[in-house]
């Protein structure tokens, strides 16, 4: 099943979106929104099924999909939980500075609580104030679970990811290093996160879901140029299972809690990087100095995942960085 | 005005509250819930003020009004920042490890984003699973917002507060060096925060609010011993429209997001402390060790806050520690 919001008020109108992502029809009789479909998920998700069978059945007849008119598939969340799991981009972003990878990076998870009040939708532009707070795409993998009790352990978590998509993690990276000093987390260097037109359930991806992480390439294409297509399902140190037991250790998690894997990055970086400020860490690494820039008003980013016949999952994010001037 | 959530669902049924707390009317009529009230403030919130006047004036009565049937404000609000505004505690607890404080604290606001998902109300349990996770209670003041565009500048931040409370942000000592080691800000370590049972709007506060910042005693107790009673207004650093400054620097802020002051204290601590952490490091810059304990299962914590006749404004949060046993 794959599910969108649809522009509309502060919450999006919920639709069911045909495999193919051709057409879409109002879930309006179920819920909503998706937020209420998730607050109901165990009544609400056999009946959404049922839309998209007969949708697919050509039982119904659905209206052109486009994701321009998307939002976010939950533009205002309650819980933003993003992790870095893909230990290998951390270590390489610490080379480049000369620094240590602490061992226990590889064996505690590393997240940060986000700002979840304001997401995007997969065509909206990446409004930003200034070109000199370094502009970069994050593409990342994202599961959206239902409530979550506190102390789940990693074998129960599993049942908890309902929903799966991707995202663009926007960070503006000179305005990083500031706040980590500060030890308390991203603010003002987290500001904006875009997600894919639809968001599918577990079975939409086949084998490449093995209950815990997504096998697949993540596309990340800069002004035409691709600059990565690492596999999200390789070298992932913690997967969604365990990011969500690590998350859900003191508390619980309400439906609707999203869960980011952080940048997706393999090692090695043969098949390229989601971000460029891992791109500027090789050229670091290699040449003494970084050549690549940051992200300019005006530049494209798309990022997309391929099904074995090559038709995107999840469709594409699709963003224009522009300058932002506060009143 | 005076308002309160009342336990119903994920989001609480909102009601109007009589200046003294003595009773209730129902805001059925304007809004479900606060959130609904805040989507819709520039409309909404006249109509409310209209049920007030009305409340006050014995033109309606009300219904009985409990705390213990109260939820959080917002049961759960889409963005929470937590602010380090008091920075004399920073550097207290700085000084106690024998660390300097960064001349920069002083001017760049200490801001971490928490969880929202699932805020608990005046009279629920603080659930904790291990009393080895170093329990304490940090007392605070809150503000509530209504849309903030990006860049909104100090002066004009005066006028997106539209509510205020205080607040009880639980922590738990003993995880927090291992996640502020890790830099990204607080996960585990800051589970569950509780709200005063009603907020009010900042005209209830008379001369204490000065557009910027509350200036009366937080008062807070353990076990019925008085351990603290501050004064709000004195040693905070950043206001509240400072914070809201900072953090909406390079993205807006939606309608719903509360903000809060952090543990409120005044250089000296002469009027005690707002958590039982700043009372050890006392105890350590004092003795060279602590000697009072965190919280164990049983402990009582109350936090007030009174107006000149010496009537409470907001409610009493009153909550007991409990042990939580995962499934």
């Amino acid at each position: 099943m794959k599910l969108a919001s649809l522009k509309h008020g502060r919450d999006g109108q919920l639709v069911v979106v045909s495999k193919d992502l051709s057409t879409y029809v109002s879930a309006a009789d179920v819920a909503p929104t998706l937020q209420a479909a998730l607050d109901t998920w165990a009544d609400s998700e056999a009946k959404l099924k049922a839309i998209y069978d007969d949708l697919e059945a050509g039982k119904i007849s659905g209206t052109a999909f486009d994701p321009v008119a998307c939002d976010a598939p939950l533009p205002r969340a309650y819980h933003w939980v993003d992790g870095s799991a893909y230990v290998t981009h951390v270590e390489l972003v610490r080379k480049a500075r000369g620094a240590d990878l602490p061992d226990s990076f590889w064996t505690d998870p590393l997240v940060y609580m986000g700002a979840s009040d304001a997401f995007i939708g997969p065509r909206d532009d990446i409004e930003v104030q200034s070109e000199d707070w370094g502009i970069d795409m994050e593409a990342e993998v994202a599961v959206i679970t239902d409530d979550v009790p506190a102390g789940t352990s990693v074998e129960k978590a599993r049942d908890h990811i309902k929903l799966i998509g991707i995202l663009n993690d926007v960070s503006l990276r000179n305005l990083i290093p500031g706040e980590l000093a500060k030890q308390f987390g991203f603010y003002q260097s987290k500001p904006w996160t875009a997600f894919s037109p639809v968001f599918v359930t577990p079975d939409e991806l086949g084998d490449a879901w093995d209950g815990t992480k997504v096998s697949l390439p993540l596309h990340v294409v800069l002004n035409g140029t691709t600059i990565g297509k690492p596999n999200a399902g390789v070298d992932m140190t913690f997967d969604f299972t365990q990011l969500i037991n690590h998350v859900a250790k003191s508390r619980s998690l309400e439906a609707g809690t999203v869960i980011g894997s952080g940048t997706v990055s393999n090692k090695g970086s043969k098949e390229g990087s989601c971000c460029l400020a891992e791109v500027r860490c090789l050229e670091t690494i290699a040449d003494g100095k970084p050549t690549t820039p940051f992200m300019s008003f005006g530049d494209r980013v798309e990022i997309d995942m391929f099904d074995a016949q090559g038709q995107t999952i999840f469709g594409r994010i699709d963003q224009k960085v522009v300058q932002y001037t506060p009143e």
